[in-house]
């Protein structure tokens, strides 16, 4: 079988770690690697990562069947300006952004006609960075989340399904608005609302009192450690739907507020009883 | 060595992994037990937890060197006026609580002279419940808080220190004040968080959806398992400082919103930089 060639340009976590998987799958590809970090290049190449080291993005997209924008979010649709010239029609590319609408309505407006973007979002976010945390199997059993629109033609959205599929994602589709209305409340707003705890805790108590802490705050602000660039393009991208999503946090903890201020135990009961039933449902532990 | 008498009341998690630990220990405590609910007594004496069966908490008080009430937060207030009249000078009393200044305060308002109390509040919350759940070992480099006063006998101190620093817990000392203002932050307003983020989410997103979520909300909200009833009372016992916490949390919530409504991403940034700071500071994982 002849192998497909994937250009992954941005060789951090998530692009490290899904050509660790394609190789360890043994899955037909072709593997190109690019990155502004000519190091990290290098250091994917030496470890078998990727096939073949190229030295720019446009580099390693030209010919590619399959072109994968592994980059921050921020740097995806700068991306999508500088390679869209050098792209051929029948090309497809993709990326792992944590957003999709704006990047999608963004490659659908700079991309020419024959090229196919196919948003891809791997559910798959830990707080380690950079191709030398790359994970065999971090997909594994792990969502991919891809957002096709009325003109994904279905053989790019099969391509980039069979890609994360070879490497054991469940992959579903939802539109690009979908999306980001859900991920603005599933992962946007409780990561937003642990650093808003933690600087609201380190306001009025000091980092040797924070020692005192048991496992809620250690375990709710794990997530804080990420680097900040990448809430930052977050926040930025999905700026509506995440302004929505603070909204209804707010009317939540007015509402509880109101009911520890009344001192009313029957409300507040049914407050965390309601909150346990719903979280219950979903996850056992 | 001739064993002291522990009288523990309320045959929960607390009270029964307490009990596993002493006998793990082979602390020097003739244990009794008691409970509203008769079986759990039955199971601790048969599992061997307990040395002794009583039928309620005046007769497992009685002649007891340590009285441990170990029933929720909500009830303890109670169970002091109940026992009060029964108790002789020279016993002591402590608790498990997790809020501390109204506890303390009522102990020292119902007990005669003679009778000592110490505040504690053994920090190893899990969302386990009932005796079933005992663990032996639960508190091995844990931290239990406890809070004397100005007329706390130093005796007693020693006393309810010890039993705790048997079971391999790090004992500390802080006024029941300064107790319920660090657990206003670092534990109630983390809980009640997790709650209100349940609530806001299920407003918006159906239980289907929620299987989209990756591992911030799972983990973020894995505190909402706890018994609702357990919340309620830590917010009405705790009443000032939660009000304070939430007020906190409120404004930074308010910080990152006009930040995010801006497109201010230097502020962002420096929000999820200060956040991340405090908190990697204090733990690694």
């Amino acid at each position: 079988m002849e192998k497909k060639i994937l250009a992954i340009v941005g060789l951090g976590h998530i692009g490290g770690s899904l050509a660790a998987s394609l190789k360890a799958a043994k899955a037909p590809w072709h593997l190109r690697g690019a990155d502004r970090r000519r190091r990290d290049v290098d250091y994917a190449l030496r470890r078998g990562l990727i096939d073949e080291a190229s030295s720019s993005p446009a580099e390693a997209a030209a010919g590619a069947d399959l072109v994968l924008l592994a980059t921050p979010v921020g740097a995806i649709r700068t991306l999508l300006d500088e390679l869209s010239p050098r792209l051929a029609a029948g090309q497809v590319v993709t990326d792992v952004g944590s957003t999709k609408a704006s990047i999608v309505a963004h490659a659908a407006s700079v991309l020419s006609g024959g090229v196919a973007f196919v948003g891809g979002h791997p559910v798959a976010g830990t707080e380690r960075a950079g191709v030398e945390a790359a994970v065999e199997g971090l997909f594994e059993g792990r969502r991919c989340v891809l957002t096709p629109t009325d003109s994904t033609p279905p053989r790019a959205l099969e391509l980039v399904a069979g890609l994360w599929g070879a490497v054991g994602a469940e992959v579903s589709f939802v539109s690009p608005e979908s999306h980001d209305r859900l991920f603005a409340r599933l992962s946007h707003l409780p990561n937003l609302a642990a650093y808003a705890l933690v600087n609201a805790v380190a306001a009025s108590v000091s980092p040797a009192e924070l020692a005192f802490g048991g496992g809620a705050l250690r375990d709710f602000t794990r997530v804080t450690q990420s680097p900040p660039a990448l809430w930052r393009d977050v926040c930025l991208e999905n700026r509506g739907e995440i302004l929505e999503a603070l909204a209804e946090l707010g009317r939540e903890l007015e509402r509880v507020r109101e009911s520890v201020a009344q001192g009313d135990g029957a409300a507040l009961e049914s407050f965390f009883q309601r909150a346990g039933e719903v979280r219950g449902t979903q996850w056992r532990r």
